[in-house]
């Protein structure tokens, strides 16, 4: 199945590309820095390949590095707002991390000094390929390039600070996004995919997309009206219950560990846990 | 005083220069667009200027029209705390908007037809001149370039759709940041400075500087810590009491007001209300 990654070449340029097997096909153009985001409007699949690399000889990026707008769904099972103790509005809650957040594939996600609860949260991330502007729900599909795995890692005590959580939410490297696009095309059942967690292989989180209480183009539908999406912006849609956070006892992520979001065919983000140095 | 704006110039690129009485001084290279976030972390006194033109002559843009982090403090006047009814935590509530939700001063500010809730907030915006991680207190104002109006216009009823406020804070053009940017070091006596709004005419908001709960340096360090820093980013450091919804009856903007906020040596920003076409 075609994906397609963003990563740095050997040249020390980034690009993105279509993996194939081992190999990474390179779609930007060679010489200078190139970015998935930019040709997220167009046919992926007729792009020119430029260059060939083996896989290993690149270093994965986040799947979008330089989003440009990344919206958050909170409380989008209903596993986890009766886990939070809140109750179920009408509407979904929508917060926004930064991309410098975010981590690739393989990359360690980092603990900071301040805080011991570190917590993972699995997400299925919905990345734009069509701007707009009041998407109806019926053609929000159309918009979508294409889905990969999330850890929308979470600073619990900041998150609770005050009443926002952007505190919480935004700390450097402490979230995970990758390891590819699958495009959407690619999915023929998305709704029967699993959100799964696994924290050093136990398995924490585990529901279909089918749980979700807003589904993908209601909340297109929804955060297009308040704001204009763009290609290569991410919607991060909202994570099962089984946080740590909310486990008696609680279960933070602590240097050493090895967290894992894996969604059916849409593939698995693994990410070590490291403490900032 | 010496002022700092962004402007579009009559060849239809933008730049930024210093405003001195009715004139405009460029400093952004001539032919193409240039940005003041990327001159900010200089000595703006020392640029070289590169044209003029008469003030009328260029079309304001918001002070920094691309900043890449906008954080907002909520809740930061105890009158405004107490007129939600929400109780004062420890640390300040952040959340976020986007640079396209922002106009310049003298561009309508515009309400969005899915609401007639549309309020003003005016507020003190401190722009980052110099970038920066876990900035000490002590340190913060040398990170300050300078300081400028700002409106965190806000849809309230989709503010309060559940318990994130993004949805109600980042509509396109419903905020409004500007006219100018005076540096930190011109600003003597900030904390007297008032932050004074009027709808109309007619003055809805009024607290000095030094009514923050969380004070300049204090929120530059606490934001610092969670993310990194970087110039031309800004803080909307949060309204005073006075806000419209709270109002009995509620006082919302529509098409054809006037909204000005006003902070003393700082400068004034105006902008009129219209509807969404």
């Amino acid at each position: 199945m075609s994906r397609y990654i963003s990563f740095v070449r050997p040249d020390g340029t980034s690009s993105f590309g279509r993996l194939e097997g081992g190999t990474v096909l390179d779609l930007g153009k060679p010489g200078t820095s190139a970015w998935l985001k930019d040709s997220l409007d167009r046919d992926l699949g007729a792009l020119v390949v430029t260059g060939e690399f083996a896989r290993d000889a690149v270093t994965l990026l986040p799947v979008v590095p330089n989003a440009g707008k990344i919206l958050c769904v909170g409380l989008n099972y209903a596993t986890h707002v009766a886990e939070t103790g809140r109750e179920q509005k009408e509407h979904p809650a929508i917060f926004t991390r930064w991309a410098d957040s975010l981590v690739a594939d393989g990359e360690p996600m980092v603990r900071p000094p301040e805080s011991e609860r570190f917590d993972y949260e699995g997400e299925l991330a919905v990345i734009i390929g069509k701007g707009g502007r009041r998407i109806a729900p019926e053609k929000a599909m159309e918009h979508v390039a294409g889905f990969a795995p999330f850890n929308d890692g979470s600073i619990r005590d900041w998150q609770r600070h005050n009443i926002q959580f952007t505190p919480g939410k935004t700390w450097p490297g402490t979230g995970g996004f990758g390891p590819a696009m699958i495009p959407a095309s690619l999915v023929a059942d998305l709704a029967s995919q699993r959100v799964q967690t696994r924290l050093n292989g136990e398995l924490v989180q585990d529901q279909p997309v089918s749980d979700m209480i807003w589904d993908i183009p209601t909340v297109i539908a929804y955060c297009s009206t308040f704001t204009e999406l763009h290609p290569g912006d991410v919607i991060a849609s909202g994570t099962p219950g089984g946080v740590g956070d909310k486990r008696k006892p609680p279960l933070y992520m602590k240097s050493g560990d090895i967290v894992e979001v894996s969604i059916g065919v849409i593939g698995t983000l693994t990410n070590p846990i490291t403490d900032e140095e």
